[in-house]
């Protein structure tokens, strides 16, 4: 494997590491990445494709897929003329995106409690 | 709202208000309810659609949706003949099927590392 591809999975092995021994993780940014020509193919045929996908619909769409090693997730924003915006790779038990932030329960459980109560 | 939507969404409610409060929530199983005709539809058309949607290849395919309403998930199990065999809302801020088991975090640095260094 040559150009840049090896030293970002050596990057990506110690950040799983880490998430094994710790529980934290980390990601690395592929745009701004000096990728040389061949480097993106080498790292998707090395990271492989998992058995989970996903697609957030907001402000434009956002593809979050595993890769075959679990813990490390391909995130591709793109915007509503389908350019890509940001592509990372995630190394997490569960990227925050497929989270649901803890603020949004309260209001979900107010407006169903209403929702109960116009009926 | 009639039958048997109006019950299953004060159970939801109500487990909104724990995962709101206590950060435990829960879920309902919609195969083996004595769903009425229209229930299936007042329940979709109440809860609504969500931004994020998931599919888990797997021994058939599963398909996790949030709901317009944060924290509540539908999720949808079929066998390889596409039939549902299960089916159930979920209440949490993630549902385990998204989070990777951290056993499989070492499993996949290890392979990692065997790979870079068969390199």
């Amino acid at each position: 494997m040559n150009g840049n591809a090896a030293p970002l999975l050596h990057e990506i092995a110690a950040l799983l590491d880490s998430l094994a021994r710790t529980g934290e993780g980390g990601s690395v940014q592929l745009n701004g990445l000096p990728l040389l020509p061949g480097d993106y193919e080498a790292l998707q045929e090395a990271l492989g494709e998992g058995e989970l996908s996903a697609e957030l619909q907001a402000l434009g769409l956002t593809q979050i897929r595993e890769t075959a090693l679990h813990g490390v997730w391909w995130v591709t924003h793109r915007n509503s003329a389908h350019e890509v915006m940001t592509e990372s790779i995630e190394v997490t038990r569960c990227p925050a995106l497929l989270q649901t932030p803890a603020e949004d329960v309260s209001e979900a459980a107010q407006r169903l409690r209403e929702r109960l109560q116009a009926n």
